[in-house]
C-alpha cells in the first residue's frame, strides 16, 4: 500500500482536530493510511448509558468519524468529507478500558464512498467487536457546503 | 390516545435521568406519551464537527434515544431498551438553536420493536429536518442483560 | 400539489415498463404523482419464499422500486436513477392478495434524494404495514452510466 | 471450523429447496459450512432493470438469502430463520454472466443473528464487487411464526 501523502496526511489531522465532539470524548487518531482510519477514546463517564457502558452514540459516533476520514484520505485535496448515511448493528455493550473504532474504504468514489467500519471494546489485553457499521461518504468542498 | 401509566411514566424519564451522555448534549425529555417521545437538546460547542454544526454523533444518539424510549413506553413495566440497530440519513446541516428529535414506535413487538426518528434543527422559530432514523429495539432486563 | 409534467410521467412510466423484473413480479404503477409513487403487485407464487409467503426479495424489490420512481420524479428530464443504498425493516409476513408499495421523496436533491417506502399487504380488503424502508437515490445521466 | 452437521445441512438445503423465488431467479448453494452461505445466480432476463443489468431486488434477494442461510446453520434444529432487517449499499451494476452471493454470521445469538452478505458479478473470470449488505435474522419455530 502507498502511503498517504504528507498533505492529505495533514488534512485529515486538521480536520479531526477541529472535531469538538471527538475532543469531548477524548478520541484521538491512532493510525491513518490511504483507505483506512483508526480511532481509539475511553469510555469516559460523560458518554455512558444508563447502564453504566458507553452509550449507542458514542459508539456511532466512533465508528461513523472513523469510516469518514478514511473516506476523506482518498479525496481531493481540497475536499472535507460529509456523512449521507449510516448504518449500525450494535453486538455487545460498550465496556471496558477503551473503544477502538477502525474505518475503511470499500469502494471510493468521485461522488460518493462506501465505507464500513468496526468498533471494538479492550479490557485488559482483551478485545471485542461491539459494532458494526456500514453507510455512504460524499466530498463537499467549501462551495458545495454554503 | 391512552395516556402514560405513571409507572412507565416515571420509569422512563429514570432511565432517561441516568444517561450520562444525554445529560453531557443538555438533553431533556420535551414530550413522552405512549410510542412516542421527544427530545430537546442545544447544540453545544462541545458537540460540533469541524465545520461548526452538530456533529452527525449528536444527531444519532438523540434520534436514537428518542427512538429507544418511546419503545421503552410500550414494554413490560420491568424491561429496559437496548439498541439492536439503527440506519441513519442526514439530510441538512444541524445549525440553529435546538436539535428536536421525535422518536415514533412503528410496529411494537414482544421480542423486536421496529421505530423511527426524525431529527429538526430550529433556529429563530424556523424548524429544518435534518435527519431521519429506522431502526430496532428490543426489550432486556437485569436477567437478559448479564 | 402540482401535477406531473406530461414529459416527466411518459419517462417514469417508460423506465417502469422497461424493468423487467416488475413484469415477472406482476407489479404496476398504481399512482404517481411528484415524488410519490405508489406500485401494486399480486403475491405470485413464484415469488414466494420457503412458508409460502412472499419472500423479502420480493417485498424489498417493490419498496425500492417505488421510492426509485417517487425520486425520478423530480429529477431532470435527462435523468435516470439508480439506488445508492436501502434499508428495509419487515414488521410482517406479506400474505394476501396483493402487495401495495408507496414511495415518497423525504428530501429531493441535485446530487442526492432521500426517499421512504411503506409496503402493505391487501387481502379481502384488509390492509396490513409489513414493511418500512429508508435509502438514498442518485441520478445518473447515459454518460455517468458508462 | 468444524463440518456442518448432516441434520442441520439438510435442513438447511432443503429450506432452500423451497424458496420458489430462489427457483424462480435460478439460484443454487454454491457452498454451506457453519455460519457461512455461498449462492450462486445467474442474470436472468427476468430479473434485470430497465437498463438491462440486474435489478437491485436481484441483488438484494441473493445477499439476503445466503445471509439467511448462512445463520440457520448455526441455529437450533427445529429453527427456521428470517429477516428483521437488512441494509444494502450497491457499489457497481450487476452485470456479467453471474452473481455470487457470500453470507457470513458476525454474530450469532439466541434471539438474534448479525450478519452480512457481499454479492460479486462475474463475467469471463473476472469478479466484481456489486453490493455488501448488513442485518439482522432472528430465529423462528412453527409456534412463533403464526
Amino acid at each position: 500500500m502507498t502511503a498517504l501523502s504528507p498533505a492529505i496526511d495533514r488534512k485529515t489531522r486538521d480536520s479531526f482536530a477541529r472535531q469538538a465532539l471527538m475532543t469531548t470524548f477524548g478520541a484521538t487518531i491512532a493510525d491513518l493510511a490511504p483507505g483506512a482510519c483508526t480511532l481509539s477514546a475511553p469510555i469516559l463517564p460523560i458518554a455512558r448509558q444508563q447502564h453504566g457502558v458507553g452509550h449507542a452514540g458514542l459508539t456511532f459516533a466512533l465508528g461513523d468519524t472513523a469510516a469518514g476520514y478514511a473516506a476523506l484520505t482518498l479525496m481531493a485535496e481540497e475536499a472535507e468529507v460529509m456523512t449521507v448515511e449510516m448504518k449500525i448493528n450494535l453486538l455487545a455493550p460498550a465496556q471496558g478500558d477503551r473503544l477502538i473504532a477502525e474505518g475503511r474504504v470499500i469502494r471510493p468514489g468521485r461522488r460518493i464512498s462506501v465505507v464500513t467500519a468496526e468498533v471494538f471494546a479492550e479490557a485488559a489485553g482483551d478485545r471485542a467487536l461491539v459494532a458494526i457499521l456500514q453507510g455512504t461518504m460524499v466530498p463537499v468542498t467549501a462551495r458545495s457546503r454554503t
